[in-house]
């Protein structure tokens, strides 16, 4: 998508340095990190200078092909091994990353071009499966909707177009009117800087809303369809995504709104047959205490934004059930979250 | 309560000037503001210094009592006319303020001496009416409970006790063990910053969560319990209070989890029947774009916290029906949140 004006993808690699847009800095400086190991890309994956399940999974398949092209070849499969550990370690709710640290991996038993290879290859099918997603989930947009999203699954969260923010770029394509709600997305405000951030690059009319505020919108019928990500998706349809999805999934069946999973195939977990089985990472208490941001002279400040002698707790991630997403939009269609449909859609994966 | 070990109103009156605790400024500074008119008492209600359903009762009917004293005996009636439209109009959705204005008002009519005087007894009402909501909602805690509360009921929000959480003082005083989960409440953050000063102040165990971890906890069975105030109740048994109320209450429905709300009587507004006909006030965006606090070396800064060419939505209440609602705690007893028993426990009012 655009920045000013100018073409960017998320992330890519070139001659073993990975490439990423610097997400901790937006929306205030648009800058490009460059990793030039597969140690710095673990670093960028684990302090979200690159985050949103496409995007990790890009980067850690372009992390496991710097691995095999600094592995020595004395010792290539137990530096490719460790290297594999220290990038599954870094998110361990994110299933794109476990998706393609395999496959780039077993590219990389071959040889470290196959590696490098394989990570652009994955690049390439997130960009077309996003693109495809657009397609489909644009069918379920009507002109003139008001769509209501959370944290951030735009094309910052994947190489390019996004997840849930895709079906909303082509229906402004197409010339719809949209206008989106997107919730702030406490503790990291994804929504509030980043898909914001996007839509604002995009021209498409939205607000920021507080989290608190997506049900009482519902409850006035400001609403009429609701998309967000995922970061797991379990084979009885079950769905792991940013901390808060559970809450709007309840609020929106309460008040009878279609409420709708955008993920590419990657996503989906053969191997977790239910949501409960879901390994739900807990981060610092930090992110709930601290906000970063410029005053009004641009100065960057961290400041304390709750009780000093408090304490708080920070699931990233919740488990949304089936029974409450009205469908999930992949590159192949849309799909019930019922284990029949799944696993058919998986099969020749 | 306490503050340092030493007893606090959250606002009082002598001589004409009232006293209150300078609630922008918490939990980092701990200070008492000093108002000598009416003017700046409706100042203190507007910009927030004083804030929640109780403590802006006790402010109003403590101006309408200032006014009185201001008002030349030439020009007495239409001067009183006038502060009690000033009043009226800091905070509209607040019933307790038209409850306080309305009675002060009227004693005004007879002399200043005794609008004073029915100022501080609203004032002792309400602090008395705090403790019996403590006793009755203390039955509803079982030893060793985990309870949820939003936004701030506590003792700043009303002379002193509180409301949501007075039950919860009631039972620490009672020796019961008792662990809080305090809702960031978005976007002033009463819950991460008052609530948590509050338990900390009275040393009970508690733990700040983002708003949008409710419903997780709530479906993992870590909360038994979830308890919050209100601005507003309409006499079907609708409840206006802090955004996010609602949707907290739809996750609790959901989950079979008890879901009280607690107010005094004059919350309670016999002139509307249905929370449909309650005017819900919108508040200024940039309370969602900019967050203030101190940084390491203590100074304070204001930081936008989202993207800067992005519009915000900002309703300060929403209005939750009844039938989500497990039953009201009052100073009468805990009751029905039925047109039935509530206009049983208002006819005596």
């Amino acid at each position: 998508m655009n920045v000013n004006n100018i073409h960017y993808q998320t992330i890519w690699m070139q001659h073993s340095t990975v490439h990423m847009i610097e997400q901790n800095l937006l929306p205030y400086k648009f800058s490009i990190f460059q990793s030039k190991t597969h140690k710095d890309t673990c670093h960028a994956i684990k302090t979200m200078i690159v985050r949103g399940a496409g995007a990790i999974g890009a980067a850690a398949g372009y992390a496991m092909a710097q691995a095999a092209a600094e592995a020595p070849t004395n010792n290539y499969r137990p530096y490719l091994n460790r290297a594999r550990k220290d990038i599954e370690n870094t998110r361990p709710t994110a299933h794109d990353l476990f998706h393609a640290v395999n496959r780039v991996y077993n590219a990389a038993l071959e040889s470290p071009t196959k590696a490098a290879e394989k990570a652009e290859e994955l690049a390439n099918a997130n960009i077309n499966a996003c693109k495809q997603i657009g397609c489909f989930g644009e069918t379920l947009i009507k002109d003139n909707s008001r769509i209501a999203t959370h944290c951030n699954a735009g094309w910052l969260a994947f190489v390019d177009y996004g997840s849930a923010l895709a079906p909303i770029y082509v229906a402004n394509e197409n010339k719809k009117k949209v206008f989106v709600y997107a919730d702030e997305t406490r503790p990291r405000s994804q929504g509030s800087k980043l898909t914001a951030w996007e839509l604002h690059n995009q021209n498409i009319e939205h607000a920021i809303i507080p989290d608190n505020a997506t049900a009482w919108l519902m409850k006035q019928g400001k609403i009429d369809l609701m998309i967000v990500g995922a970061d797991r998706i379990a084979t009885n349809g079950d769905v792991a995504n940013k901390i808060g999805t559970l809450e709007k999934a309840i609020a929106a069946k309460y008040f009878n709104i279609p409420f709708y999973v955008a993920a590419p195939l990657s996503t989906f977990d053969k191997l977790t047959n239910s949501g409960d089985h879901i390994n739900i990472e807990e981060r610092s208490e930090i992110e709930v205490h601290y906000s970063t941001g410029p005053d009004e002279s641009g100065a960057m400040h961290t400041i304390r934004i709750s009780n000093p002698f408090s304490k708080a707790i920070n699931p990233a991630f919740d488990v949304t059930p089936a029974n409450l997403i009205s469908g999930i939009i992949t590159e192949k269609g849309i799909i019930e979250p019922s284990k029949k449909q799944i696993e058919a859609i998986l099969i020749n994966l």
